[in-house]
């Protein structure tokens, strides 16, 4: 069973833009916001040390496709889903939900690196984070 | 000849994030900002009237791949290339060039709507504009 | 007694700048979002219609003093105070604190007016929204 | 004489807000993108080593005072003057033009700062900045 999270958060107005709505970008903030609270929800964090290891989660790809705006003040439900999970990265979906509706689908491709002082490298995903991400640490199978 | 149209522009320390390169988000502000550079080089703006009609250009979708990093003070080249105009829409890309090398490239489809006091309704993309997208205008063809 | 109001919120990655803190800009965002968050709890909004008027609150001046960092995933706490209810403006301040130590404090003076067509002109605080700014509706005073 | 440094730029889409005006918190990511550009005609960088040391810039305190809105594709310039160079922090101003007119003044006091593994202390300005802060690089003194 594929991992899971949601939450809810208000618009704020620094969010919108002159055409009334919320600017497109700020879209993806949302996916890491999720994204974030997720794995706190799993006892992660997206800036950890694991095993002596420093690792990020930079981006690989990002896109999202809109259906409807979102306005100042508007409660949106932040629904992601974690849709495949590699050696090296792993992939999520974001539902952004509005009195039901979906306005958006955002999706996004994280790479898991060792940071290092200058740069980084790719690393196979640690163990027990792979098992985290797959939703075995979720429910009681 | 498709049109195309570049900006050079610094990195901001504001668009920097705690892993001491551009937050991701801040990829789709940039493509905004050359794609709007580009209406201006027509002769156009994305908030514009154009025969009575209030015309906006909201986003249907948008996406960046990641290649490398930006970091603060980098001058970053951004390459737009309108790749299809539509009936109602049009798609463009950018290149994020750093250095001479390809560090990111996105891609975003915008509709043509009226902007009404109440929300918005796509349209045929005027003529004008139209021609000016296509490249009809650049060159001497 | 002044009006009062107190939100909890979490530090987001894209926040942070690459000195590893939030960057000094985005206490002027968590400023309105305690403000905004306040107007709610009054049952207002500050996007709001008031006998046919549209009212909107520019800002006059806006501050921050900075005592110490927050960084990624700290939880903060807004308490946003009114210091002064005036004919047309009204001032408050919002302090940041961190487990339980102010590490900034932000000001800020917004006038109330009346939003037209080409621009807007300051008007007087309509009594209703006056006298819940004062902090009358608040208590059993 | 003191050190004075401006540049022009173009109000971006993303920088406005729903009451279509810039978002009063831009103009402290503006503040600082006349400063930094002020550092680099100086050929410093607010990210730099001096003698082992990594020197950074935190800020103490932030204001603005609005005076008139400005708007997406407005070209505003940003003259910044250096007001004070202390011990170990220095002041400055920026006035926002626009058409000529004043819309905005913004004041800024940061401190010079060793980084450190763990957090920063405060250091007097090296005396090669300082002797650039106080604008006896400039002219022909």
């Amino acid at each position: 069973m594929p991992a899971q999270h949601s939450i809810k958060r208000r618009i704020q107005f620094s969010e919108t833009d002159l055409a009334g709505v919320v600017h497109f970008s700020n879209y993806f903030r949302m996916m890491e916001e999720v994204e974030h609270a997720f794995f706190r929800s799993l006892g992660l964090s997206v800036v950890m040390s694991h095993e002596a290891l420093e690792i990020g989660w930079p981006r690989v790809s990002a896109s999202c496709e809109y259906f409807g705006p979102l306005r100042f003040e508007d409660e949106v439900e932040l629904v992601m889903r974690v849709t495949k999970v590699g050696e090296k990265s792993f992939n999520y979906e974001v539902d952004f939900l509005w009195e039901g509706r979906r306005v958006a689908l955002g999706k996004m491709t994280s790479v898991c690196c060792e940071m290092l002082d200058k740069g980084m490298r790719s690393i196979r995903i640690p163990d027990g984070v792979r098992r985290k991400l797959d939703g075995e640490a979720q429910g009681d199978a």
